[in-house]
């Protein structure tokens, strides 16, 4: 108790240059008040700050849009979703690692990267050992915390304190004293329900009372909708042919309208029994659970949208013995995704004719979010699938391109790829028969001819196994940035004077 | 004994339309008489026959070799290193499905590819249950021969008969049911050394006395060796760093001359008590046992050239208890890759400044090799590294590109690159950090100067996070395919008629 502080006396902790690890994940869990307090320092001061920023994934606004509005990230890994950050990442401003998730927690175990000065941690309370209970995110909370010099705990008695039971905190040896990690069904608790901590690593306690700043819910279109039938009978295919048990396998699920979408198409369909081992709740898994169709979910983060939070607080003691929240480390691990055969499902911005995914870069070279979670569970799952609406920016992007100007998944991963026009399976088939598949099952009916040229030209003139015109491969993309659409117009170019009337087609 | 016939009886079975699973990884342990005896009847015949051929990995000329030339084989997965099957596969001849080698088992444990009707294995010998020794490879046999509806086997005389007991084999059961892999050292043994078989599947049984025909090693040349010196020195300072124990981790080796060049570094390096958890051994993995540094190495195929296999026959008896095959999906398995802690050292076909690998398309059109086990450890190693020669076709082709022209190897899993120049650590690294530690420390210095001016021009015209020029960014590969080079040459080309001398320079 000696130790409680205001937010502006722990945030004068903090020091130019100094890494800062914290909890949170998918915003939620994260503290608020300290950094909020040493942006608002900044702000004032105009003081030298550069920071190191560690989390578990994306964070709220009060650390990754406050910071980077007065420009005190200098460096973030390994996830981000906050417009004020991408802008910086976008004008150079700010380095961002975009990291496999399940990678960042032994990227600092095994020293890999610079240690933490700070950990900044939001929890339910401390017990008089030190030992941290954890909110709405496990995150990598358990490893900043063990790697740390100093730690800051955020109480935070706006998180429901009967949350306390639902973290399931068990982490990694460093190889090679690793041991196998005694996981062998969705629901199977191994760890501890707090965080171990040393009391004396403890510098500073700020009491606080603040929401999760979540994402408010976007409302379900006729296209997540298309996209979620066409997922779902896919699925109920797989089962038909005996290719997946009548209650499927722990189901893994990006967040966002699409993932939305899915969710709630499951509780409407006939499977049941189900489990998710995933990353992050939101709204329609916690659905899920409540319908009946989902016996067990565990993840790393809680995230429903601020309504959603309401009736979770509303419903969370009959909720809790049907969730677990562990380390993403545990969450993400390969090891685990690939003996439970999850279910990956998760969005790309686009897909190429050979199947490989585009999740992060705008037109190549702008990020987005980030990879996320999706790489550990595409290269791991037993079913990788990949979901996206067919056309973007009023169809004048065609999400599937000749090739994606930035790979996250390769084709060597990539199984399945629902658009809303259907469903192309790519398991068993050599590029130029997935080439096929995907235009013909997932591209826009308006882009379809253009791919089928392009294909076509390929095959005439490079080699036949993943057939390209390199010179035109980008020019999708490139036509976009110049024209404002993907769609093919002809041009013509008058070079020389009239009489002679040469002329240059360009299309 | 009743079943034993000749190579032309057991041949008489294989139909047209069938799929074939043959045991084999590296051209080892694969059968040879029988697909001979399949190739000569179908060259003598003219008959239809189409195959689809699963293998662990490569398999010898016996089989892709001997099938190609007579144009049998319609699909073909998950990897090989055959010029005739490269050729057929280039020109769209055969379908080749490029897999992450430990998913191949499961695919087909779950139903993903259609099933095996023949299943054709070489063996030591068979118990009078119907159990399988096998030989020089384990690979998928066990998969298939669980999976084939009849089972043809070839007893291989040459092979030496005291290989019995180092195989080690273990098979997965399917999610929900998977446990998990009880390995926590390299040398674990868990399983039988036979690969069980039902008798009376076994159709056929041919006597053979034919060695494999296994590749010769190549003489290592300055630039193998410089590379090796760059990476073993990088090893050595992580263990300065502590970031790797003295004795290293278990080391994960691809196939080459720069492989071999490693190998035989850390042969003459201070480091010492290594093992190797890897998929292949070859000669120089083999020395690293003999000269005391490696006491155990754990594989799924025993490769040496013909050379390096009498040398091994001679040492057998003192090398046989230092040595274990798995099956290839549990020697490159994720589970145990990332529990282990494997090093994982592969080679690049061509790395881009942003540190994305292609390992497979040349040109990003033709098919090479495969990505074969580097998928599965690069994406779960403790230390992912890609090795290359900064350059190839006496310098006309850079290694290090602006974008590479197909992606195995993403930068969300690559973390250290080494070339002859030097080494590039791209760990805590953003896109354009790595660019210059991979620019300035690897790429040939007749080409830095036009990698960096690539990168300056990026910079100014796209998004700052991975700069890149649409337009410019595949312009070296097609400026190699169509003037031989990569290097920049200045062309005019002039528009209109001469008195205007409207020029347009094309660089």
């Amino acid at each position: 108790m000696k130790k409680v502080v205001s937010a502006e006396v722990a945030a004068s902790l903090v020091k130019d240059g100094m890494v800062i690890g914290v909890s949170g994940f998918s915003p939620s869990g994260y503290p608020k008040a300290v950094p909020l307090a040493l942006a608002q320092r900044v702000k004032n001061t105009g003081e030298k700050m550069k920071l190191t920023l560690y989390t578990g994934a994306s964070v709220g606004a009060e650390i990754d849009g406050a910071w980077s509005e007065v420009g005190i990230i200098s460096k973030r890994m390994p996830y981000q979703t906050n417009s004020s950050l991408r802008n910086n990442i976008n004008k150079g401003l700010t380095e961002y690692i975009d990291m496999n998730l399940s990678v960042m927690p032994q990227f600092i175990n095994y020293g890999f990267l610079p240690k933490v000065n700070i950990a900044i941690v939001e929890a339910l309370g401390i017990t008089e050992e030190g030992n941290i209970i954890p909110t709405t995110a496990v995150g990598n909370t358990a490893t900043y915390v063990a790697n740390a010099d100093k730690i800051i705990i955020e109480v935070n008695e706006n998180q429901p304190l009967s949350l306390e039971g639902i973290a399931d905190i068990y982490t990694l040896e460093n190889p090679p004293f690793r041991k196998p990690i005694p996981i062998t069904h969705t629901g199977d608790r191994i760890g501890t329900t707090y965080i171990p901590c040393k009391l004396e690593k403890i510098v500073a306690v700020v009491m606080t009372n603040m929401p999760d700043k979540t994402r408010p819910l976007k409302a379900m279109d006729e296209t997540s909708k298309a996209i979620s039938k066409n997922l779902i009978e896919f699925l109920e295919n797989e089962v038909k042919e005996r290719r997946l048990p009548e209650n499927l396998l722990p189901i893994q699920s990006g967040v966002g309208s699409v993932a939305n979408a899915v969710l709630a198409g499951l509780c409407e369909s006939k499977l049941k029994n189900l489990t998710c081992y995933t990353e992050v709740i939101q709204d329609s898994m916690l659905d899920l659970i409540r319908c009946g169709k989902a016996k067990m979910v565990s993840s790393t983060a809680l995230c429903p949208s601020p309504a959603g939070m309401e009736d979770f607080r509303r419903d969370l003691d009959s909720l809790k013995d049907k969730i677990i929240l562990r380390p993403q480390e545990i969450s993400n691990n390969p090891e685990v995704i690939r003996r439970l055969g999850v279910i990956a499902i998760n969005t790309a911005l686009e897909v190429d004719i050979y199947g490989n995914v585009n999740s992060t870069h705008v037109m190549g070279t702008k990020m987005m979010n980030g990879i996320g979670g999706s790489g550990d569970f595409a290269e791991n799952a037993s079913l990788t699938i990949f979901t996206t609406e067919s056309i973007a920016k009023k169809g004048n992007i065609s999400t599937i391109v000749p090739i994606v100007s930035h790979v996250d998944h390769t084709e060597h991963n990539v199984m399945v790829i629902v658009t809303e026009q259907g469903t192309a399976d790519l398991r068993g088939k050599s590029p130029k028969e997935r080439a096929l598949a995907i235009i013909n099952n997932c591209a826009h009916p308006d882009y379809r001819p253009q791919l089928l040229e392009y294909l076509e030209k390929a095959q005439e003139c490079s080699g036949k196994h993943t057939p390209h015109v390199l010179c035109d491969a980008l020019s999708w993309h490139i036509r976009f940035m110049e024209t404002g659409t993907m769609k093919k117009k002809f041009i013509k170019f008058t070079f020389g004077n009239d009489e002679n009337n040469d002329k240059l087609i360009v299309s």
